[in-house]
């Protein structure tokens, strides 16, 4: 973090200018520039297949095996990850979280004392803002997430609002700026990972954000920010800053890399775009059956099918979820469990299907109570953020016997 | 497990024929043969990207993020994980794990009997058989790992021999069949996951095969197994069976999918090959500085930068470990720490690279005492297996003060 360039500005002069830096791997260059080891944004080109930095971030990070969507609380394991840069090498004993900035008590917490505040538990699903990208087309260069950068978990911490009562907030602020230990370089700017939310949200009733410790009743794991992490209930994941080591109260809107460069919604590289902040909804389906290996197509007998999957939104709650067997001609409403007071939390569908010989395309839709339906042809943006284009899942159904 | 078509022959017709099978997602046809739905294995076209389906397990299925390299016991969620079909809803309370076949006792054990017996753990470095796959070229189609497809963990449970000797073991046993609860096709042939060792290896007091229900000191993540798996010390992943329901004695060799057909170093289609058995010698650096998010590019500063990371094999302990900071060049030996007596768990090893600016290419080369050592080119086989050709990593190392 002492390195940090450009940490706060984040404004680096070629940062998604859309042109692409090479670097001959073999030779000793006179690089001098950190802009130049850091490539803007880029679209890929009509018949570029996924490039092999693509793949080695689908190597490090990974999704929701879908399958896992069975289970109620996603074990950490199969909880989805993206994490930006390495993960660092952080440990309770030696941490400290400051609160500073415009509050007239600055603190400088470490874990036990965090944990001497009253604590409560919130049960989130969490999402990748990047979710959908690798199914656009032309589809944006960056991390490949089909439609599975998702998890469910029991967070456990201290409210955002009590820290910020304890270090009683000074009248001209107007944003809590987060930063996290994970450090490196995008797009030409080199940073410490950092995000802010407005005061508002920040200090919110519901959805209350939490600084958290624990995942499912455990310490948090290092990829999903151990020893502490924000928990912003339904935003995208770019808001919950992991590996938390500073909250910096401020009196003018924050202007970083993660908020106004990276994390919009935009057309092409000069278009402002706007913020990505709350989860579209999204209903997923545990794939029927049984898969082929390599093609993930489902194989089914025919006769009754349970379809079943869970459906979120950050809006509002899911009201309905419909569910196609015929690539989305028709479509029936699914049973829809109760949110048992979880109104951050994915919810559980349920239907039947009769499947007969065949090959089959399911789907599942989501609306939310604002009116949020999720798109059966995904609008396209730059950065691929926010695209929760219905599912679609091909399942064979082969005759009795065969 | 009951729909098996071909468990145990596993020589369907197209199963590697080389040529690939369309399903159109989009209409329903008169598919009535799981092979429909099931392509062949593949090699991939000179100019072919890394295809959706392979990103589709990539997103599933993930490594090690190298960084990790720093913990001498992988965390649970950042070591590799490769399911070939779907996590199993298996749960501890409900299992039995049989012991039958060509033994005087067939034996039907619960979990609280297997943990009856005396336990004890190894520490093992365990490796995906496809490890550097997306790396050959020409590609063969599969899971494209890159370098990272590893990790070690403390694996505490039954020997095999103490459950074997306990059902008593008939003399004309020659091999022992270990099926899983995942279930799926493969290549055309619908399977449960299934591998056999012969009765040597089973039964070999180094390295002793376990029958684990422990990972790390806590019971076993599904993603790895839950709630009982093989494991066999100094072998690919693809030996150490998960969701391990039943082990077999037979009295002629198993010749199912697993063993005869997938995980062969064959050089066409038709060429019987040899099994994928043990683990090649590699050593895998800790990137050092810090990354760029896109293209994994590392940044240091001048001076003297630590490169560490590990080295293990799985035919005899790694004796040596040379670095080379000029792609490969020159080369200096590390500092290799002691094994302390764990001769199935990976090494550290050490050295420190006087950095100047410029662009530089950083890589590490293990050698067994059984004289392996890492290839500087990599051969080729059909199913990309056993690749340990030596890690590349780009490191720019920028002037002081930029």
């Amino acid at each position: 973090m002492d390195r940090a360039l450009d940490t706060h500005t984040g404004t680096a002069a070629n940062a998604d200018a859309g042109t692409s830096t090479d670097i001959d791997a073999g030779t000793s260059t006179d690089i001098t520039d950190i802009r130049a080891v850091s490539a803007p944004a880029r679209v890929a080109g009509p018949a570029e297949g996924i490039s092999p930095e693509e793949v080695a971030l689908a190597a490090r990070n990974h999704g929701l095996p879908l399958e896992a969507l069975r289970y109620d609380v996603t074990p950490p394991g199969l909880h989805y990850v993206l994490v930006h840069y390495d993960i660092p090498a952080a440990q309770a004993a030696d941490w400290t979280l400051a609160v500073r900035g415009r509050v007239r008590t600055p603190l400088s917490l470490d874990m036990a004392t965090l944990r001497s505040f009253p604590a409560v538990t919130h049960r989130v699903t969490m999402e990748c803002a990047g979710n959908g990208r690798a199914r656009l087309a032309p589809r944006p260069v960056s991390q490949p997430w089909l439609v599975e950068a998702v998890g469910t978990a029991d967070w456990t911490g201290v409210p955002l609002r009590t820290l910020l009562a304890e270090a009683g907030v000074e009248p001209d602020a107007v944003e809590a700026v987060f930063t996290g230990a994970d450090h490196g370089v995008e797009r030409g700017v080199e940073q410490d990972y950092q995000r802010s939310l407005t005061l508002a949200d920040a200090t919110a009733d519901d959805p209350e954000v939490l600084v958290a410790y624990e995942m499912n009743g455990a310490p948090l794991p290092p990829q999903h920010g151990h020893p502490v992490r924000l928990v912003v209930p339904g935003w995208y994941g770019m808001a919950h800053v992991k590996w938390l080591r500073e909250i910096a109260l401020t009196s003018t809107p924050f202007t970083g890399f993660q908020q106004s460069v990276a994390y919009r919604y935009r057309q092409s590289p000069d278009d402002p775009g706007e913020p990505v902040t709350r989860i579209a909804p999204r209903a997923l389906m545990i794939p029927p059956g049984f898969p082929d290996f390599m093609s993930r197509t489902r194989v089914v007998r025919p006769g009754p099918v349970t379809l079943e999957g869970r459906a979120w939104s950050g809006h509002a709650p899911v009201t309905k979820v419909e569910v196609s067997t015929d690539d989305g001609h028709t479509w029936d409403e699914a049973e829809l469990h109760a949110s048992e007071g979880r109104a951050w939390a994915w919810r559980t569908w349920r239907t039947t299907w009769t499947a007969a010989p065949g090959t089959h395309v399911l789907t599942a839709r989501a609306t939310d109570a604002a009116g949020h339906a999720q798109p059966l042809a995904q609008p396209w943006n730059r950065g691929g953020f926010g695209n929760n284009l219905v599912q679609r899942i091909t399942a064979v159904c082969l005759p009795e016997g065969d």
